[in-house]
C-alpha cells in the first residue's frame, strides 16, 4: 500500500494500521540503518523552521541523510520572509516547486495545513503552535508500543501543561484510538482545552469522566486528576468517581506517565506566567516510589526544564531519551512512505476506536471567523477563507477547518429565502428553532447583528429582542 | 564553449548568446531531472547570506543538490563575523579556500564584486543591495521567453519601486540588450535611479524618452508613466510623445507587465517610507480588464505584499509562480557552466542591443570617493581604493566600479605637472576646461578644495574664485 | 593505530605522535582531495554552534562533505533551545543518538567537555569560551610545521589579546609539548591567565621566567615582553633577563609571530573594554621591517579588526589564509580518525616535553565551586558534580576539571574523622597543617566557614580564629 503524496498535518490522518506499518518499517530500519542510504537518493527535504527546534529539526535531517536523501532547510524565517511580508501559502507553494517533501514548524495553529493545501507535494507537521505535533506522538506511541507491546488497554497519565503542550493534544487523540484509559493530571490553570475534550466525547467511542470539584483523593498526588477518559475496549474497569478509580490505578499500576514542561513561549499574559510557574511540580524519585509506578514508564517529549529531575535519568522507568533516539527510525519511516520511496503491506486494519463524523462544512469569506488569535485563519486572512466543521446544531458550535478550536455563533440567517425579496432577508438567533431549519448549504453565520445589518439582514423578531437585551 | 571560472555579478557578465546557452542547459536539465545527480558531484557551493532570504538561497541549494553536490550555507552572517568585525575580503578568500563556488547575498551595493575580486572561484551574486539580481533576472528572461518564444520587440511594463529593486536594475538592461521596449511606471517617488537610466542611454542602443510633465494620459492607469526606452529594433514603432505611445500599446498590447514590492527594507527615513506606501497601487482583475491586457503576462519577484492580489493566482496570466519555479534549473544550469561541470556551445552569438564602452579607469586611493553611503567601497574603506569609469568630461562624471552610482566632482589636478614645483601644484574646477587637458592617468579628483588643500594643492585662478562664492 | 571514539575536548587530548600522524594524513588527503569522497560515506556530523561563527562551522562541514559524509547543523541554538532551559548533557545525549560525531562550539568554559562526558559519539571542540581552541591549534601547528620543518626549537612570539584567546591558551600548550620558546607579548591588561602560567610551569618541563618590572628593552616592540617559556630543547640559549634574551632573539631572528584580535565579546566590563582598545597595537610592514623579522611567520587565527595591516596580505611572510586554508584537511583527517573511518600507524612516540601529571581528583556535590562564572560547571549545576584537581596542598590550589581555571579554597574538613560523634566533625583553614593530613579521598573543602557550619562543621581553634579576623 503506498501512502505516497500524503500529508502528516494531525495524528488522525493516519490510519492506526498504517501507524502500525510505519512502525514495523521503522524496526526493519533500525536493524540495518546502513542499508537505508539509497532509499530516497535524489529526493530533497525542505526543513521549514519558524520557531526554533534542534531537536525536531535535526532528527527529521539525520532521517532524511540516512535515507540518502539531501536536505535544505530554513531556520531563520521568522527574521526573512516574513519580515517583507510574505504569506505561508506564498512560500508554501514555491517551496513546493523545489522541493520533493517539506517539514514545517510554525507558531500558529493551522499552519501545517495551509502548507498542505499549497505545496503539492507532501507536507509533515513538525509542531503548530499549540495545536499538535504527530511525529512527536508517533514516537511516544512507538516508545509505549516497545515496552508495554500494546497500547490498548493501557493506564497513561498525561501530566503538567495540558494546556498549550501540542505533544500532550496529539497524544490524546492518538491514545484513545489506540484504546488506552488516560488520566488528565494538569498542574492547576493548564487543563486540557474544552475544544480537545469535545473531541474526546464526540468523536471518539470511550467516556471522559471529568472532576471539576476535585476531591481531596484527586489532589493527592504531584499533579490533581481533572478528568479521566475511559477507553470502550476496558468499559467495566473504571468508575465514574475519581476515589475508586483510582484504588483501581493503585491496584493495576501506572503504565506511563507523561510528563511536559511549562510550555512558557505560549502563555500570553505575564502574570500568567508567574503565578502558573510557582506552582509547576517536580518528578523525581521520591514522586515514584509508590508501588503503582513500579512498571511506569516516564516520559517527556523534552526539552525539559525543572519539571523532571536529573536524578532520574538513571532509573531504568525513564524512556525520555528512548523516545529522543527512536526520532530518528520513526522519522526515516514517514519519510520514506510519504515520499512514496518505500512502500507498506496493512494486513487488516487495526481497530480504531474513533468515530468517522463526516460534519457538514461551513466555507464563507465573510461572517463568522475562527476567534483563536493564534489561528492560521486570523493571521493570514489576506486569502484563507474561513472554514468550519458544524459539529453540533443546538448549540450551534462550529469547529474551525485550521486550528480545531470551536465558535459558538451568535446569529445565523439563510442564504436561499431572500432572493430578490429584501424584507425576508432576516437573520435570527442561533439558539432558535431556525439553526435547524436552514439547509447547512444555505447557512450565514455571523460573529454579532452589527455584522448580519452590515451585510444586508435585517433582525427577525426574536433576534431583535435579544439584540436589544 | 566553457565558463568555467567565470563571475555572475552582473547581468551583462553573460553575453546574450551565453544566456540563450544557459537558457538551453536549463532546459534540457528540466527534461531530465533525475539524471542529473552526477553533474556537480564532488563539488561545495557555499552560500553566504548577509540578508534575510529564504526563496532564493533555498532555490539554489535545491539546484546544488539536484546537480549532485554540496551545500554548506552561513545565513546568519549578520550577526556572527560583522559583529567581530570581519571584512568581506576577508571571508572571501578563506571562503574560497574551502568551496568550489560561492553565492553572495549582501545588503551593500558592490558587495558581490568584492567577493568575486578575492575569493579565487567562481561567484554568483544573489543580490547586492539596491545594485543587481542578475539570476531573477536569468528566472525573468527565461519566464517570458518561454511564454513568448523572443524578447525581441516586446513591449513591457516595469512597475512599482524601480528605484531600490534591484531585480528592476538587472532586469532593465537585460531587457535592452535583448531588445525590449520598456514602459517604465513607478510609484510616485520611486523612479528609475539616475544612474540606471543614463546607462541606458549611454551603453544601449536605443532612446530613452522621459515623461518629467506627466500627461493626464500618462496617469490614466494604476502606475503613472515616468519614462519609454525604446528598443532600436523597432525604431518606427513608438513615437516620443506619451499619448501616442501609450495610443500604440493599447493596440499592440502589453507583452508582460512586471510588479515589485515595495522595498521597505531600503527606504531610508521613516517618512520616506510612510508618505509612500499609502499611494502603492494594487495590481488585480480589475485593473487588467482591458484588452492591451488580454495576453500580459503578469510578473512579480516574489515575495509579494499586497501589491498583487491573491485573486490573481488562478488567472492564466500570472507567471510569478512559474517565474519561482523555474529559479531551480535556471540555477543548475548556471552553477553546472561557472563550476565547469558543463560546457555549451554556442553558435553565433546573438544580436546585443549594446555599446561595449570602454571608459578610461580612475582609481586612487585619495581624492573623490564614492557619494553612495551603502555602497561596499565605503563601507570597506580600510582595504578597497575607490575606482571609476570615467564616463564624460563635460560635466566630469564617474561611475563608481563598485555600485555603479555616479559622482560629479568639483575639482581636480594633474599628478604629471607638479614635480618638484611647488607652485605649480594646482587644482581646478571639474567644469574648466582641463577636464579635457588632464590625461586620465595623470587624472587627480577630489571631492572638495580643502580635500585638495590637504594634498598640497593651491586653488587656481578659476578654481579660487569658485571656493569664495 | 585507531582513534575511533576519542573526543579533542583539550589540545593534550592528542599525543604528539597522534598530531603528526594527523599531519602525515591531512598530506595524504590534500594530494589526492578527490579520491576522499568514500571515506566518511554514510557517517553524519551534527555542527552546535551556540556562538557566532563562519569560518571553523564552514571548514567542518566542507571537510565532512569532502570525505563524503552528511551534516546537519544547529547555529542558531542561544535562540532556540537555551531559551526553553535545556541542559547542555540533555542536547549531547539526544544528537549523540542521532550523529554519529559532533562538533561543539559554546561560549561557556568547559561545555565541550560536557557534551564529550554525555554524547557517546566522539566530540570535537570547535572552541569553548576563552578555555580551548584545538583545531585551530591543529592548523597552526601544521603551517608552521610546513614552513619551519620542526616546531621544535624554534623561537616563537604571541601576541596581543592572551586573556581571552582561546587559541593563544591551546597554542601555547601546543607549542611547549612540540618544545618551541615561547615569548608572551600581551596587550597590557591582557596577559596569559595566571592558570595557563602554572599549567606551564607545573605540567610542562621547561621554565617560565616572567618580567613584571618591564625593563625599557622589553617595551621596545610594539607589545612589551611579558614572559618568556624556554623549552628544555634549548636550554642553553636563553638567559633570564629580557635583555639578553632578546639580543638573542635579535640574532637567531622571530620564527613566527602570532597576533590576535581584541576578543571584545569576552571583556566583562564596558570600561575595561574602552581602556583597552585604544592602546592596541597594529602589525604593519613598518614594525617588521627589522632583520630578526626577516623570515618570521606571520600568523592570525583571523577574523581579523585592525590589528593586522592589509598591505601585509601581499607579504610573503603572511600566513594567516595558510593557516585558514589548512582547516579542511586538516579537520578532514581529524573526523576521519575520531569517526574510525581511517587508522594511522605511529611509528615511535615523538618527544613531548611534558610531564603527565595524575593529580588526586576532588568530586562532592557540595563544598567548593569553581569561581569562573563562565565556567560550564557553574552555569548547569542542576547536574554537574563540581570537580577538581588537588594541584597543590601548600597553598592548597585546585583546578577546575572543567574550565582549568584555579581555585584557592580557604577551608578544609575531614569526611573520615566525624562519624556518629558531632563535636570532633570541625573545620580547618586551607593553609593549616591539616591540609597534608586528611587523605585525598576524605577530603571536604569549603569555600567560606559559613558553608562549613551550615553543613554541620564547626571552626577549629585557628580555623575560629582567622573567621574572626
Amino acid at each position: 500500500m503506498s501512502l505516497a503524496n500524503r500529508n502528516l498535518v494531525v495524528v488522525d490522518d493516519l490510519s492506526n494500521g498504517e501507524v502500525e506499518a510505519l512502525f514495523s518499517l521503522s524496526d526493519e530500519m533500525s536493524n540495518s540503518m546502513d542499508k537505508q542510504s539509497g532509499v530516497c537518493r535524489g529526493k530533497i527535504m525542505a526543513s521549514l523552521f519558524f520557531e526554533p527546534s534542534t531537536r525536531t529539526r535535526l532528527s527529521f535531517e539525520v532521517a532524511m541523510h540516512r535515507l540518502g536523501g539531501s536536505v535544505v532547510s530554513a531556520v531563520d524565517i521568522g527574521a526573512t520572509s516574513l519580515a517583507k511580508g510574505e504569506s505561508i501559502a506564498d512560500m508554501a507553494r514555491v517551496v513546493g516547486s523545489y522541493a520533493d517533501i517539506i517539514v514545517i514548524r510554525h507558531p500558529w495553529e493551522g499552519a501545517a495545513k495551509v502548507v498542505a493545501d499549497y505545496a503539492g507535494v507532501p507536507v509533515i507537521n513538525a509542531g503548530d503552535g499549540s495545536h499538535q505535533h504527530p511525529t512527536q506522538t508517533l514516537c511516544d506511541l512507538y516508545t509505549i508500543k516497545k515496552e508495554k507491546q500494546t497500547i490498548e488497554g493501557l493506564n497513561i497519565s498525561l501530566c503538567g501543561d495540558l494546556k498549550h503542550g501540542r505533544t500532550i493534544h496529539s497524544l490524546t487523540y492518538a491514545l484513545a484510538r489506540f484504546g488506552a484509559t488516560i488520566h488528565f493530571r494538569p498542574s492547576p490553570g493548564l487543563e486540557l482545552p474544552e475544544h480537545v475534550k469535545r473531541k474526546l466525547t464526540t468523536e471518539y467511542t470511550g467516556r471522559l469522566e471529568s472532576y471539576d470539584n476535585q476531591s481531596d483523593i484527586a489532589k493527592v498526588r504531584f499533579f490533581p486528576l481533572d478528568a479521566i477518559y475511559m477507553t470502550p475496549s476496558k468499559p467495566h474497569q473504571l468508575a465514574n468517581i475519581p476515589d475508586v478509580s483510582l484504588q483501581i490505578e493503585m491496584k493495576t499500576g501506572v503504565d506511563a506517565l507523561y510528563i511536559t514542561r511549562l510550555q512558557k513561549e505560549r502563555l500570553m499574559a505575564t502574570a500568567e506566567s508567574q503565578d502558573l510557574k510557582t506552582d509547576y511540580p517536580v518528578i523525581d524519585r521520591k514522586s515514584l516510589k509508590g508501588k503503582e509506578f513500579k512498571r511506569t514508564l516516564v516520559m517527556h517529549p523534552l526539552p525539559r526544564v525543572d519539571e523532571l529531575a536529573y536524578e532520574m535519568d538513571a532509573d531504568p522507568r525513564s524512556m525520555y531519551f528512548k523516545q529522543a533516539a527512536c526520532g530518528v527510525p520513526i522519522r526515516m519511516a514517514l519519510i520514506a512512505l510519504l515520499s512514496g520511496a518505500k512502500e507498506v503491506s496493512i494486513a487488516k486494519e487495526a481497530d480504531s476506536f474513533v468515530h468517522n463524523m463526516d460534519y457538514p462544512i461551513y466555507r464563507r469569506n465573510f461572517g463568522v471567523k475562527c476567534q483563536n488569535q493564534n489561528c492560521v485563519s486570523v493571521n493570514e486572512s489576506r486569502y484563507i477563507t474561513p472554514e468550519f466543521g458544524i459539529i453540533n446544531l443546538e448549540p450551534l458550535t462550529l469547529r474551525c477547518a485550521y486550528c480545531e478550536h470551536e465558535v459558538h455563533p451568535q446569529y445565523i440567517a439563510s442564504s436561499d429565502w431572500h432572493e430578490g425579496k429584501v424584507d425576508t432577508k432576516k437573520y435570527h438567533r442561533a439558539d432558535s428553532h431556525w439553526a435547524r431549519k436552514i439547509k447547512p448549504e444555505n447557512l450565514i453565520i455571523f460573529d454579532s447583528g452589527g455584522e448580519a445589518e452590515a451585510h444586508g439582514f435585517k433582525p427577525s423578531h426574536y433576534a431583535r429582542e435579544h439584540h436589544l437585551r
